[in-house]
């Protein structure tokens, strides 16, 4: 469980090693454009807090910073590592693209492919992380990440005077646990996923954590299958409300965030946009509504 | 000639109809991202103010607003006249791509086509705003439309606390007139120009405007055969430095502005970018160093 107060100690600790990301004010919404953070996402916020934390409870470790994804959060990883110069290992699927394991690589990573799932490769991950001592770095399910990355809230408080509702995508529920608990009382939070993508969802209807079938144009940023137990608590006691949108309604608001303001995300991320383009969401007149815009790492060829 | 005081009238004229377009802080550098202006470029502060100028002296023109462009200066007219609630004609040569026609139409303008250049178009829309009186817009070269650009450079002064230093891709010269007449006395202003769009440079080496051959990756945006009186006379006046690069250049800024910093722009305004990392202009270790990025009208399919 996170508090703004562990929020707080985050932007302390992590300073100006990450961006403050800017905001843009178009037709009526804030948009905190994300995309624009290290390593093209939040992910860096948490990685930093994760690991900065962890140096000031004894010094990191001789074996580094391990990490278990192809995605965001192993770039945040290896990123955060070279910054604070300690080692750093990620472990992803047989399956991972290529172009996916040369980008870790570039920023000095050894990136160890094993299995055939992403189950396999942190099952490994965390196991080798037991091993070695190494420092690992989940996703999202640790109070440090979720904490880190919660600073973007604060930073949107100060740079907009304070919003009445966030409209945010959700994929393991870091972020949206992050800015819940900086926000707690103060704004709405509104977590927005892909039908295809529906692990927070399905929690809330469980009431529990659960396991959710995860496809669709958003899964490769959005696919985690369960929502983490840190997310689902700190949603539980904030009250964050969750919606879903279509595929193809993510699609168009990513088609529409080029078109009608020039910027480039990935796919999962439009959800949040989504919910206000199809009216899931339909704020009221004066209604001051933020939308987090991150995922820098799309192609934007089908963009043209 | 244009000074401070007439971007700062500029800029309580324009207010809050144009945007305040973000900064990002990134590698060392301030980047001022303009091409989340309204309608993808600085053209529209230029335009608001020459048409709200206008309106202060006396009303606008029942005939409305006319412009002779088929890139960023004829989007802006378009969509300033219709903010304003005023008519828009913009002529285009035949030659005009129909996308660009599209847009223009998109934005309630009636498009007239004429001619096989520019120039062309530029001498039929002037005789016909002869005729009907409607308000000329040009895209560079009116004072107004020099001293709306330049609220850019107040704004980044405003977000950055001052810089040193700020590097601007250069066309017809309006936006750097803007900046120089802004900053005068208190930031340095390097223009940049294509090799292969050299019109600001030869107009240095020869004392005044002349003609310049236009061809290459950026004469879309940036192909003005003629530097602008105006912006030729506050250049000598402020001493604007004048920096060329190369077409290959230009093309590889573009790319790393979305390859390291997830920015789409046009390939003219990159060359500010380019005189950067080719080292045509080395920034001392402690100079405060701003670029200014622009232009949302491209096509990404080439960054996939």
């Amino acid at each position: 469980m996170i508090s703004r107060s562990d929020v707080e100690a985050a932007r302390r600790r992590v300073g100006s090693r990450v961006r403050t990301t800017p905001v843009l004010r178009a037709d009526g919404l804030w948009l905190k454009l994300e995309q624009f953070q290290h390593t093209g996402s939040f992910k860096a916020r948490g990685a930093f807090n994760r690991v900065l934390a962890a140096a000031e409870r004894g010094g990191l470790p001789e074996a580094g910073v391990i990490a278990a994804s192809g995605g965001n959060a192993g770039l945040a990883a290896a990123f955060v590592a070279r910054e604070l110069g300690a080692a750093a290992e990620v472990w992803v699927p047989e399956t991972a693209p290529p172009v996916k394991v040369a980008k870790l690589r570039a920023l000095g990573a050894s990136v160890v492919q094993v299995g055939r799932e992403y189950a396999d490769a942190y099952e490994a991950a965390t196991k080798r992380a037991a091993e070695t001592g190494a420092l690992f770095c989940h996703p999202y399910d640790q109070p440090e990440v979720c904490a880190g990355q919660g600073t973007l809230a604060l930073e949107l408080e100060e740079q907009t005077g304070g919003v009445d509702t966030i409209l945010v995508a959700v994929g393991g529920g870091g972020l949206m646990a992050g800015i819940a608990a900086a926000l707690e009382g103060r704004s709405r939070v509104i977590a927005v996923e892909p039908e295809r993508c529906p692990s927070f969802h399905a929690a809330l209807a469980a009431g529990e954590p659960v396991d959710a079938e995860v496809s669709g144009v958003a899964a490769d940023s959005l696919g985690a299958r369960r929502t983490g137990e840190i997310s689902f608590a700190v949603a539980q006691r904030t009250g964050v409300r969750s919606l879903l949108v279509s595929d193809e309604a993510v699609t168009a608001a990513r088609r529409a965030l080029w078109e009608r303001h020039h910027i480039v995300i990935e796919h999962g991320t439009a959800a949040a946009y989504a919910a206000l383009l199809t009216g899931a969401y339909a704020p009221s007149a004066d209604e001051r509504v933020a939308v987090v815009c991150c995922g820098a790492n799309t192609d934007p060829t089908d963009l043209g």
